[in-house]
């Protein structure tokens, strides 16, 4: 059969991992015992098979399955669900990896714009490109337009809302799509640079339709979207469908999920269509090690990873100003930095603090660059 | 400010429970330091508050945050999103419970049958229902259609598809739920008792609506959906908009959300709108225990839970006919329970089994109701 190969880590004891194994083969495909299937066709087609099994120390198998292609029905939601579905209700398994057959990878869209169109509407290449947040959430539409306008003003490169503003009552989604949007082009008049504001998107797919519809009307070059919350299904049908502008991809409620996150963010959002994936970088409020985010934004940018563009990493989740240099040094220019809550810090200096912040992006890629 | 209260579990020192504990508010809020946070309106409004800590052991601690209500926006989403959405990224914390004010519960639908609702459509009331999964994925659609007859004139009350059956190339939706109902319809004339199918559900919104209609068209009763496949927010829109029968909730791809399974299966599914609930009972190929398992079907049908209907707790997972009897003694009679695999292991004897299981339903019922 025409098979993805998919990768676990499972805890087990060396006596039962063959069994485990082959029990999980059969929880990600069929779904009952092996002696209950009376089909050829099942066996030969949708069974999964046990690819191999691999000692990793004394209780932890890598186990590799191939299921078949035709079980996912190219279509993202029943892929997750032949990756994960019925284990990640058993505590035991990770999937750490997967390799895509070509077929799969035809059926899924990929970054539309990615990396390189990012650059293009950004206007930015030579450089790492910089980003900052919008928040807290309890400002009035009116209150976040200001703080855009002065980020604008700094010449930050995409200005982003925070994740956690929706369309609540104190700064209603069309007004403060407005309120920003505007910021954003007086400050661009002013300094002779414009940012890309990228708003948050809520609800379900009639609120999210709603939203992209305001946000088009509004000129809006970017938007934020958090695909794990939407829906993967949705996130994909908008953008394919409805969506013009870059997306930027963040991971709210799904760190729980017991996949590798190079894995998720990295190939998976890209794969299902991400132009730039947010993630918490090492050394921030969040547990990723060093080597998880290089991981990350390497399976998040490398190619050729089927015909798709490369996504745009972006590292954030308590990062300082201070620490540009050395995310520069570990990812290179072909990234986006995210500061936020460091910024804010700064209270009246916030200009000068945020000017700060795109003047060491600017000289810390060319010592990247020279690297 | 009128709020929720979320109870979360911590791993930490003691020496740093207080320090931890304003962080996570900080995080599930705000997202920045406290010293940024410069408006008024936001600390009193939107800045969740640490309402109690408590030690449960010398490293595991208790934190209930106040989360301002408003924040939620009164929207599936982003209440996810507040309750759980960064902090998912930490691996010290577990969601454990949630109590809602009364204007979250009102915003949010319930279940539009219920465990009531489901008794009327199959007209069973004095026993526990039965179900069956049609598997495995690969069958034809007449081969799918086929088993569904049997299982209907054994006279199982609720047939639905496995979850891994989706939209493939050898079982196209369309014909499948032709040839399912038809099959159902056909069982019924037999046995002069009618059975639901429940077709499993898939795919984005576009392809959702499709499918509802094509299951409307043909005169479906019931349906199959995963919600974290899906997204909640689709999940509680197509329930108010576009579903007009109860719907069976699955809850693959969730298992390893760090949620405690009685609030997500429990209350946050029963909230959104799920008639009935599948759930990993303990003992079988899911590592649940027996206690997490009582509290989940508490938390699905107990009343009052604001003004929802009672949802059909439907334990599963490796269950079979010889633990019926302890099943109904666990859960009482206001369940239903579901068998796939350990009904089709009977080879040539699929109806005779399945028969014995409906039987036995029945008798356990009868023991269950006078105990």
């Amino acid at each position: 059969m025409d098979a993805l190969l998919a990768t676990y880590h499972l805890t087990s004891s060396g006596h039962d991992i063959a069994a485990r194994a082959a029990a999980l083969a059969l929880e990600q495909s069929v779904e009952m015992p092996d002696a209950a299937i009376r089909s050829q066709f099942v066996r030969a087609n949708t069974l999964a098979k046990v690819a191999s099994i691999t000692a990793l120390s004394e209780q932890h198998y890598r186990v590799v399955l191939a299921l078949g292609v035709a079980t996912t029905g190219y279509e993202i939601g029943q892929l997750m669900n032949m990756l994960f579905g019925n284990c990640s209700l058993q505590e035991d398994v990770q999937l750490v990896d997967v390799e895509f057959p070509e077929a799969l990878h035809a059926a899924f869209p990929g970054p539309k714009f990615g990396l390189d169109g990012i650059r293009d509407r950004t206007g930015v290449y030579a450089r790492a490109l910089t980003c900052t947040a919008l928040k807290p959430q309890g400002l009035s539409a009116q209150e976040l337009g200001d703080l855009c306008g002065t980020f604008a003003r700094a010449g930050i490169d995409v200005i982003k809302d925070d994740h956690g503003i929706a369309d609540q009552s104190y700064a209603r989604f069309a007004e403060r799509i407005y309120a920003c949007q505007r910021a954003i082009e007086q400050g661009g008049q002013e300094i002779g640079k414009l940012a890309c504001y990228a708003p948050s998107l809520s609800g379900g797919p009639k609120m999210l339709r709603e939203q992209i519809h305001i946000a088009a009307n509004e000129g809006v070059e970017m938007l934020l979207v958090t695909p794990m919350i939407m829906g993967l299904p949705v996130f994909q049908e908008l953008i394919t469908d409805d969506i013009k502008v870059p997306v930027l991809a963040h991971p709210a409620l799904s760190g729980a999920l017991r996949i590798a996150p190079p894995l998720f963010y990295g190939k998976l959002f890209r794969m299902f269509g991400a132009d730039a994936v947010i993630f918490p970088n090492f050394g921030g409020r969040f547990s990723y090690s060093a080597q998880t985010c290089v991981q990350l934004v390497d399976a998040a940018r490398a190619t050729p990873f089927g015909n798709h563009r490369a996504s745009l990493p972006v590292p954030a989740g308590g990062m300082s100003v201070e620490r540009v240099p050395e995310m520069l040094a570990t990812y290179g220019i072909d990234t986006m930095l995210l500061i936020g809550g460091g910024l804010l810090t700064a209270g009246e200096e916030l200009l000068a603090r945020s000017i700060q912040f795109v003047e060491k992006v600017a000289d810390a890629s060319k010592l990247a660059a020279a690297a």
